[in-house]
């Protein structure tokens, strides 16, 4: 299956990189590095990353959005949504973590579906659609082929989570085991929810 | 206080990453990438992260390690062990993640100090040096001015921990509350010893 990571300058390195540790972790996995246009992306935390073009990509797989401050301008960005609404139409699944929900919200991916965001931007993510039914206390939300996680380390447990449930539980443990992370498995347990902002 | 994030071909992308998001999060820390002669290195989950000559950089500061299977032909290579030590030895704080502590181990900068590194990869790490005092059961190890963590996601634990022990335990947890990460932050607490290989 092919992971596509799809980046965008000030993306949260963690946003990414968590998810990419754990999905690498199959052997079926394929992970390749895009954005909108290619070429060098920058993260919030320095990191200069190469990417290709999105549309070089073979979409069909697991599309996967970080969030970051990044997104405060892409979610006014028409030509940046509409991309992402073409490519998260024709991907098997689409993962977003933090607040790169607010992104396929504003792109019009979770109309009508369940949803969750970075918890001290919650009050943000909720404003890019009022289509979108936000789930405050959530480690993360599935909803069809969607999966959205809370605040930057949740998306670690999240890919966790798309790993129990394409692979099974096992497989998904023995990741945890491999990288030594103390999995948070119940995607309703969410010590950060009554921090909402 | 410069962070030195010291990266090689196939390095393990979560041992860089998750302390850099961490460590990002102090107003005093500025973190560059470097590797032994710059430019583009790539991880081992394939991701191509531009890098700046080590010897460019600041050496007083905090150096930051990663590990992975790239240290394995690293633990042989005279030049980068030589480089390795001389960073080292200049650096304020020297920081490894999983297998990250063979290459301080077999550069000679651990002699007499104890450490510990990745559990699934332990026998072979302790048997780059047997000046080192190996520590089995740990989540990450203090000895000086070296932090040594266990495998993958430990660093983020000992990133915290060392940020605790720089600027206080509620700068550690506002930053774990902030990347809603559940920490483990007792360095002696370590579910993942018993897996020792």
């Amino acid at each position: 299956m092919n992971i596509n990571i799809m980046l965008f300058d000030d993306f949260e390195t963690l946003d990414a990189f968590g998810p990419v540790e754990i999905l690498s972790r199959t052997t079926t996995h394929v992970i390749k590095y895009y954005s909108l246009a290619g070429g060098i992306v920058t993260s919030a935390q320095g990191m200069k990353i190469e990417t290709e073009p999105i549309c070089s990509a073979n979409q069909k797989g697991v599309l996967v959005l970080p969030g970051g401050r990044g997104t405060r301008a892409l979610v006014n960005d028409k030509k940046f949504l509409s991309c992402l609404k073409k490519i998260g139409d024709s991907a098997t699944f689409c993962l977003s973590i933090c607040t790169g929900s607010a992104l396929f919200a504003k792109a019009g991916l979770l109309d009508g579906k369940a949803a969750t965001s970075n918890k001290k931007a919650f009050a943000w993510a909720m404003s890019t659609s009022n289509k979108v039914s936000w789930i405050q206390k959530a480690r993360w939300v599935v909803d069809g082929k969607f999966y959205t996680s809370s605040g930057v380390s949740a998306g670690m447990d999240m890919a966790l989570g798309f790993i129990r449930d394409q692979y099974g539980l096992a497989s998904a443990k023995q990741i945890a085991l491999d990288i030594e992370y103390v999995w948070n498995e119940d995607k309703d347990e969410d010590i950060f929810s009554t921090f909402v902002g």
